[in-house]
């Protein structure tokens, strides 16, 4: 998640610069078309870009909407998570002994740790692949990247690291591990029942935020929307200077410099206008997956480490992790 | 749903091609309206055509963005449905004897197995029976359609499967045992109070996410809606290409090449706009049944055999099924 | 609820003809204005007509959808209600004596009965007194329309028919007589703790949904937002037709068949146009009110139906009742 | 609330005919400054007044769509109160004694009619100043302001009621002296543990109702948001008799009655789209509070005098309050 | 936030002169570059300004409505914290010894405290250090800019301030002071095992509300949004002027005053447009960081003092704090 004061204009520019160049290129075309002798004259009316123009941004509009709740609803989840590790963490130490409370919070960290993994794993559909992003990411690092969630585990669990990384979900493995603990205390009588009523909340809400995390993380935005968004932009700015063209060239028989300069003003005018709505675009389709290690994502990565150092500290140590810092202006 | 980077557009076209068999039919009709001796020059005003437009994109923008929201609830449900299995298949197996855990989350199966089924029956207003799905179908399978519920209901059931079979509501019927079995085994003092609470809130969510995808499944989007989005949609794209047509004649009158080809123009042109906002409403009309088994579903098959593999899992079972893949980037 | 593929284009035209009469008679009058001498050649310009399309548009646009939420809403509802139900016809059997839980379930079944009636009864604000509707409703039968309250309460009550019938509202009074049934119960340690705790929770629940429909029933889609879009449809569709006029007398200069047929041919048009954009805000009128007994309704009637069969059943019962299908694809 | 069909065509235009005004005074001077000689031919290009025309329809109708779900919200609140209501009188009658349960539902009551009157006290951004709003306010009446909060309380609350009155939130007053006879009832154990919770959840519920409603009623729809709405919607139609003027000009020219009438046409026709406009700005402006007394609003009142009823009836009294009628179809 | 009747239409002129004095510069160079000679009648076509202004309205209109929901849910929380605190208060009141809750409800107070100086620190994407905002600021003051958290929290918690004091995150570390005291009260058997449970409930709210301010503080509103709707508001502005400047110009040729004049219309013109437009974006990006001191904010200050006022007016105390009274009608 970018959180300067706003992304820099140069930035922006530079992520979106293959608009810029396909804009040009067509309205080169467009340029070159209506000056082609034998189909001299050739454009496409106004009109028509006028109706395409009110689509795209429609929507557009409706489909950043949506990818806007879509990742709105990612951070949510996390912030259910921040509050419910708190809760966790002072129940645990409140009325368990020592040893018995550390693991139990160890292992919750070691349930955040693969939860953040399995998140961070790439899908067909996002969009980490283009080259645009490729790019941009030189200038952050996601965490889960560097590190293996091996190494990340064992100092966590101890002995109980190996199975649970041979298990395929490593992060719903941890949490059957705590109900199977917690159960056990109370059928122990080590934990007085209201205690284990909250517990089994928390562990029931846990289990919801993993849901929702993942059936936002296995679920894309329906292709189907974002390949019509797609078309009707690709199709309004293909357009876009075949439009522009007889305006300008027009304005060339006005005289002075114009009459040389004129006609050429389709390519600026029209990559202005065209790189403006496929940016559009391109921002939603970059929102759309708030998982995938995006300058855009939730900062799972740092949400987590803040939670573990909460709780690390809860735990009367005194050697915490640090927080993780934006990178660039990057919260990952 | 579709689970690759996007769909291929050469796969759109083809699954969208009826409208552009419709779309060259009028743009033909208008070119030789405007030609025809007696009527010639016959042609729609163009700002017509631009307040169509606008209305169009506005009113197919709202269906898709309420379809949207339906199909998202459809997948919300069985996310929680994932969650609560799996504290399903938790307190089972901490708090009662093997046998017994066994046949509650083997019944716990059935029960999703003749949701799933019950779910992918037909409906008169789904749109599976339309050429260009059924056509496009050839490309995946749906589980419920090679399968039959009587199949896969008795190794899960034993003898109780001709009973529940037999009922009108098989879902219905396999909640309501667990309701009986969990009560009984409640009044027997087999499970500790608060366990029993537990158990009887997840019966609850269970039903509750039943009833929600049945109110999808039997209601579908207001056929009203549907219907005047489709209607402006076909009045914008029939009198799209006689809008066109006297700004391409002008153009012929331009000479060169132009004056052969200008006219038609009109087809390919208009061709494109109108395939363009057929799609958009074909797209929404798509999504509007999350569970009829189109390429646009909710993978209910794929999410209960991933629940079906943790819970036997869980049961400490080790020949379990294959999860189910998608077939040509389809999840079903 | 219309439940077949979709609405037949002819009878959605029967059904909203008396929008074409009107546009007819305005398109002659737009059309006879323009030719009379002294004000021959008077119209509206087209470009007024642009900016009231697009605000026709979202204004529909957005009464639409709030109208659409409303009616999700109700539906809801009733979603709940059914998922009640069988939650409380499960706990009645397991843990109360049979002629207990019969009488707690019949009473059950009277109260949506008597929700039904009063959801079903007529208010100042709904449409079902207009001629399209009244007409349309011809189709299909509405089952409230046809017996009355006393006479289905009867066999469920027994002797307490008549007192629930005195009263002002038998749905409250019911849930009432239900609420001081399982007090007494639990009062009388006849239910364990956690089984009346449940029952509460229920009745609570029960409570909500009435108070929800009601909440839906009582208050009208507020009236002014109603009329302010009413009024643009009114204006944009007055105007229209005097701003098409001068286009297509323009086309009558052409010659040929033409300058016959030239200038009538914005009857046609203008009808067309006027048709769709009256249907827009029609449909969002139409399903304002989801408890009317419009052919948009939520389906009470059979939903309450089904509960009954299912519950009957749950109770041994051998008849039941029939379900009520859709008459001419019309659920109600 | 308006209750009738629909808002009469005349009262709507009565109580907007100030903006009829401005648009006749401001048509006036577009005719003159044509007209003028030195500045005739003055005029506004229509396109601009287009641009303006979608950006007014946009910006008010996300206004008037937020401004819908603010007092949705309202009646919601109302909702869960007159739910809530019903079973805090089933609770308090079946389980205490009667003289305890009577002051239980007495105060409760006492506690709505506080919470009325502490809703429609004048906040100074609301509306009701203004004179459209005053003049329209003699047709109907609010309970609230003919009547006092001491002579309704007293009544209900015999010797307390002077300490409650004192005390500057009356209505938190009352709900606080809830909580300690219901605590003191339990601390007694005159109450089952059960039934000490679920009074206790309702006192919660009815603290969370009254927080939202002060919500809605403390802080207005953001100023800044209302008056961009209203700048672009005084823009727009002060532009508008400019824009219109030369269309109509221009049609004075084809002789006739029309070389007279010609211009002229451009005040009532300006007028009627203005007058529109402005309507769907004042629609949302006046249903943006909905506890200040206006024909829009929620009618607390009638809610709370008919939870009064059904509360007085379930206690056996005989000598019932009358419903509220609405007046002149509004409901208050 | 603002709490007068409606912004004074100067305040927001004065607030905004930095987009007039843009129009206006911007403006100049449009009637230079059409009458430099050389470049003689360069302009921007219309139509491109057109389609660009109905985007303009969409995105900023898109962006207004979720920024709006982001400062509705700020709104939310702080409703939610005074339900809470209302009955967090009650019930420590009535079931705890005199000292023990004075010093929950003062550690409580306290709570709000640290979390109010935790939302206003200021963060970099927040818009206060914008001119228009800083010289705006004079006109009210953010109570705690004035105070220290540390002057504020002494007198609450006695010697337990230096330890808040010295964590980095005080209003958690009170939080988890009160569940350790809770949780001792419930060991010690001081508390009946329900309220116990309740104030679990009421700690896991504040978690949660506090979790939500959180995210809504440290997570800004997308940044890749807020510069599309800025770039195309850009864009927008700077073109219209060369849009507007032909069309005057084409008036001046009408002779009279307006020769002289009507090209130079072009400025006050595109400066009243482009100022609208501007504001348009500007008000949803004072509006997007609820928590930042801005005259839009969600009045923290205001309603953390009214709920103290009630907390210790609860406790018996005499001497109140005063409330918070807006300043120049902004409350803070």
């Amino acid at each position: 998640m970018y959180v300067g004061r706003s992304y820099k204009l140069i930035d922006f520019a530079l992520w979106s610069r293959r608009s810029v160049i396909y804009m040009v290129v067509v309205s080169g075309m467009a340029v070159a078309a209506y000056r082609l002798p034998g189909i001299a004259g050739f454009s496409v009316p106004w009109s028509v870009v006028l109706v395409l123009g009110t689509t795209v941004s429609l929507v557009a509009g409706f489909k950043n909407s949506q990818v806007f709740t879509r990742s709105g609803e990612a951070l949510q989840a996390f912030t259910q998570i921040t509050a419910s590790s708190r809760v966790w963490s002072n129940f645990c130490r409140d009325f368990l002994d020592a040893p018995t409370a550390k693991q139990l919070i160890y292992r919750h960290i070691a349930w955040m740790t693969a939860l953040r993994f399995s998140l961070r794993r790439p899908m067909p559909w996002e969009s980490m692949g283009k080259a645009a992003n490729i790019e941009y990411m030189r200038r952050y690092r996601i965490r889960e990247d560097k590190g293996s969630i091996a190494d990340e585990l064992r100092p966590l669990l101890a002995e109980q690291a190996d199975k649970v990384l041979k298990s395929s979900q490593p992060a719903l493995a941890l949490l059957e591990m705590q109900s199977v603990q917690v159960n056990a205390l109370f059928k122990d009588a080590k934990l007085p029942p209201q205690i284990y009523v909250e517990l089994t909340k928390l562990i029931r809400d846990l289990h919801d935020q993993q849901a929702r995390s993942d059936r936002i993380k296995n679920n894309p935005y329906p292709r189907q929307y974002a390949i019509v968004s797609s078309m009707f932009v690709m199709i309004f700015c293909t357009l876009l200077p075949f439009g522009v063209v007889p305006v300008f060239a027009e304005m060339g028989k006005l005289g002075g410099v114009l009459s040389t300069v004129g006609i050429w003003l389709t390519i600026p005018f029209s990559t202005l206008l065209g790189w403006a709505y496929m940016s559009l675009d391109q921002v939603g389709e970059s929102s759309a997956n708030p998982f995938e290690g995006n300058a855009n994502d939730v900062p799972i990565s740092q949400i987590c480490r803040d939670i573990e150092i909460e709780l690390r500290a809860g735990l009367g140590e005194v050697e915490l992790p640090k927080p993780l810092l934006p990178v660039n202006d990057i919260a990952t």
